[in-house]
């Protein structure tokens, strides 16, 4: 049974009748979209900003009330009635727009201040070698002044901890492994991992113990632990995706290309994380391997689809955890979990051994409890892999951070209507953090509009439904469906209503958006947002086993996601502050297509004026018993 | 009513019931696709060579007698019944091919023989002075001995007359208007134009006149007549795309970018050709405009859908005109009518004022008599469009031909299954003109399997289908629906029922493909097939007002064409021979990407070894009296 439940059928119907049809924006015969070059992105644009429409929200909890298994003529219904077609179709007059496929990070390179590019057809250790020299003599040493109330175990620390012989991989895995036991108890559940060895993870660690013995570890991260989504393979794990079936006819044969580099690097792979199931939900609630808790209140939902890899970085398990953003799951449960979400321009990972749910707007990402940690971890990832289409490559060149030398003269892109469409407390934060940057580094904000974003998540919708349904459609013939969670059902049945017409409509918003952005960009260096338009928001008892399908928060939570993957452009987010309950509050950085060095270098510069107010998790594991 | 029927309901479903279901290759879960790697393309490979389906052609015979309007249920029984779903899907075995959406043109760029770079930047009409500076002296010159029974006049015949002052552009054009004229005569009926304006043809001609009256003509195309597929915007005409409402809804406003070029060198612009409603069919009979007919035997079809640029050039009435090329569209009538028909690599000419009816898969094309004028239209209208994206752009330089120097050392592709999935006459006189290449210039060929033909047409037709839909929706929700032909109807209704998972899975095919294809031109500079798997074949009367839905010689003209739209390579016909009744019969190369100049010489080979046995077509226009 659903979680929330409001308003009566009656109700529901009017409201439906009564829809935004009157806005004045939508024709019968599709929405009449005015040519990119009439379109003012500028601070006073007419464009009206479109909020969420809630009524999805109302329909499929009917639905879900009602009814289980879920008819073509009522998916059809509902289908039509989210005017999603409506939208997404175009009107005769403006019908030009081409479609675009492939993520179009096509955009030319720009040159990016205070990068250096390291040498091509280096190894993932030598590249994550190479990134460390490029960091400060220390976090402490980054910051002006007064000290953190809080902070995290870096890479570096663990690093250094080894080789100075206080500790051993050996010993951290061992309470690594105490610890998510700890977690597990029926207090806490957690709900961390969906797969872990203990064998396994001994194992490597004895292998790492034994490097730091013989003096040779094989680069800064040997040793280090990091925990991989289960949407991501994994030897010797099998990779769910969150389900209790898609292993079964897809197994897991070989290290994903991410995780082979991290593995080469001497990393530590501690086990595959919750998720929330395929993929195709933001609470992180489980049906099956539970409600991934966050840690910073284990009462709130932790936000996903990466639930788990968000929230072990959180409780201190790893510094570092690979999760997979298709639609902001990197981003969202790190801004709700209070960590660092990262994911790099579309193609700049190799999406090799990951599963292809949504291939055009999905790719790995990186949880971080600091920004150098992300840095780090990229550079272990980062390559270029044989089989990419040579024109579509990105630079050999792998550009580091030299945040040696700060960064001056930054244009932050800021639509304000859109930003404002958050929470007093999310909008409040944000604001804040923006003015002491540009206080503290000379930065400044450029008011902008951002036009169509509702426009925009209903196309990466269709975008990502129809890849989903394509993926796992052969899967899917031979399933009993009850083997899937009611959330997913619903999920898999609207996503499997769309038409050909649909998916090709939204490619044509996907290019029109590609302009837009690409005009914000010749005057910003970054767009700035927040990264979720609400922070955690309660578990409640009775979603823990059917799922949930909050689409009010989920609206709010993907708010301000969609161009990361829709448009391919890299993205980050940095915890800024607190809201009136102690929930954490994520900033975000949307980048120019392959613009990751700068991306890392202004979230190195806003880590470092706000992590002196990072408080503790209310769960925490300290692996590192040192200093 | 139908031109053809055969069989009887429950004959019919019979064998929808009993069909290629027992081939052992398909599943009910979608077809077991082995890897990639695992596919042997050599000459003894055991991939199972599928004939085409026929059973379509039965059921959209029955469709089309049974009802005019097509119902939800009946569509989907159609679509279902194809098997094409089933064939598109991928079982779960080998399910893990991610989907391409842009022609993937991006294998490395080889280097060419005998060829010679121009500079970059030149205007349209540089370029065509910069190309004809590298055809041979005269086309007699390139021929050795004999001289031809019957040649038609090129660019450079023209070009000649007009500087010598044996006739001028304005004599030229008023014996083509009158040639026209007697082409529309009850007796002919030869349906070569939907729209040309007498006033503006003379006010050309005069204008060109007066340019070689000063001696200042602008490029070796100034005065040359070109005529101009109605799917391509020309001013001062509608694009009507062979429907009698398109242009209403979409007025044509300025030239197409190919127009532009080619008006910019002079080219005298002579109205809009006829074509294959909507360019969904392959015969080239119009209900609104009439059948074009074929110049070779008035009681043939001409094919299309670019049927009017064909049959104009084979007429006579033209040395070059423009067609577009989504699915063969270009080669298929050029082969029927005898004459050159040439479709560059996807984006190497711009698709500005083209239709977007499928803008993956078509692009403009080259109808010419003679392959050196193919060359000429090509350099005028190949160019970098400003807004084509950076990383996809092909090379700027434009390779063009340096036919002097003979190329030596290529490898002819050729699958022997597909190449024998036609007429025996076709095979015949292909393989014949095969080994006079061989012969004459050392030239090898290479037997290789080129996998997945069928499964290739499928997607590609779910591909343009689902395009077209997509491109066609906003004026189709306002039309009386009477207003378009049944033939075309029938197409849009099962365009209309592909779902985003049939067009993704369409796209993975075509990635499989391409990956397919690159393999083969690893060894092989070329493929060579026949162009049509049948020659022209009988317009029957009562075909003219309803058009036809002949799916037998719709799916064995098309058979050898997707490649290169689907794949995006370049592909060139050339006329060969003749088949027992007289008609023309076309041998296609298809090349690797960026490999035009390659393929332009390649052809040009053929044709002055086969040029030598052209014949005079039945309806052929002088548009030069001289010599």
């Amino acid at each position: 049974m659903p979680s929330k439940c409001c308003g009566s059928l009656f109700q529901f119907v009017d409201l439906l009748v009564g829809g935004n049809s009157a806005m004045g924006i939508l024709r019968d015969a599709g929405k009449c979209y005015r040519p990119v070059a009439d379109v003012d992105l500028g601070p006073n644009s007419d464009e009206f900003y479109i909020l969420a429409d809630v009524k999805g929200f109302l329909l499929l909890l009917f639905f879900f009330s009602s009814s289980s298994s879920i008819g073509g003529v009522a998916r059809k219904k509902l289908n039509f009635d989210l005017q999603l077609r409506e939208w997404l179709a175009f009107s005769s007059r403006y019908s030009t727009h081409p479609s675009s496929h492939r993520p179009p990070v096509t955009f030319s390179d720009v040159a990016e201040q205070s990068v250096s590019p390291v040498k091509p057809n280096l190894s993932p250790a030598e590249r994550v070698q190479e990134a460390a020299g490029c960091l400060p003599a220390s976090l402490e040493s980054s910051l002006h002044g007064s000290p953190c109330q809080f902070r995290r175990w870096t890479i570096r620390d663990f690093a250094r901890a080894y080789r100075s012989g206080e500790t051993t991989p050996l010993a951290v895995a061992k309470r690594f492994l105490a610890a998510v036991k700890e977690s597990e108890d029926p207090k806490l559940q957690m709900a961390f991992f969906i797969n872990f060895s203990p064998d396994d993870i001994i194992r490597q660690a004895e292998e790492s113990a034994q490097r730091f013995q013989i003096g040779a570890p094989i680069s800064i991260m040997d040793g280090i632990l990091v925990a991989i989504k289960d949407e991501i393979d994994c030897l010797p794990y099998p990779t769910t995706g969150g389900t209790t079936w898609l292993h079964k006819s897809r197994p897991c044969i070989d290290d994903a290309s991410c995780v082979r580099q991290l593995r080469s690097c001497g990393a530590i792979l501690v086990g595959k994380t919750n998720m929330h199931e395929l993929g195709a939900g933001t609470s992180g609630i489980n049906p099956h391997y539970g409600a991934t808790r966050n840690p910073c209140d284990i009462n709130k939902v932790s936000g996903g689809s990466s639930s788990g890899s968000a929230a072990v970085v959180c409780a201190g398990l790893c510094p570092v955890a690979l999760g997979v953003d298709g639609g902001g799951s990197v981003r969202m449960p790190a801004a709700l979990c209070g960590v660092v979400g990262f994911k790099p321009t579309s193609s700049r990972l190799s999406n090799s051994g990951v599963l292809p749910l949504n291939w055009t707007v999905g790719m790995p990402g990186i949880l971080a409890a600091t920004v150098e940690d992300a840095l780090l971890t990229y550079a272990a990832i980062c390559s270029d892999p044989p089989n990419r289409p040579t024109l579509l490559q990105p630079s050999l060149n792998f550009p580091l951070l030299n945040s040696a030398q700060p960064l001056t003269d930054i244009k932050l892109a800021k639509s304000s209507k859109w930003f404002n469409d958050s929470t007093i407390d999310v909008r409040n934060c944000c604001d804040r953090a923006i003015s002491m940057l540009c206080k503290q580094y000379g930065w400044k904000v450029l008011d902008v509009t951002v036009p169509e974003i509702e426009e925009m998540r209903l196309a990466h919708y269709v975008t990502i439904g129809s890849e989903c349904t394509a993926s796992l459609a052969p899967h899917l013939s031979k399933l009993d469906h009850a083997e899937i969670g009611w959330d997913a059902r619903v999920a898999l049945s609207v996503y499997g209503s769309f038409t050909s017409k649909d998916y090709l409509n939204a490619q044509r918003i996907r290019n029109r958006q590609t302009q837009f952005h690409r005009e914000i960009f010749k005057k910003a260096d970054v767009i700035v947002t927040p990264t979720t338009g609400v922070t955690a928001y309660p578990l409640l008892s009775d979603a823990l086993s059917t799922g949930e399908l909050d689409y009010i928060n989920g609206a709010a939570l993907v708010r301000y996601s969609i161009a990361g993957n829709f448009l391919g452009l890299p993205a980050i987010t940095v915890m800024v502050g607190y809201d009136m309950g102690g929930l954490p509050i994520g900033l975000q950085f949307i980048g120019r297509p392959w613009s990751e060095a700068t991306l890392l270098h202004l979230a190195f510069a806003m880590q470092t004026i706000c992590i002196k107010s990072y408080k503790k998790p209310q769960v925490f594991y300290n692996l590192l018993e040192t200093k």
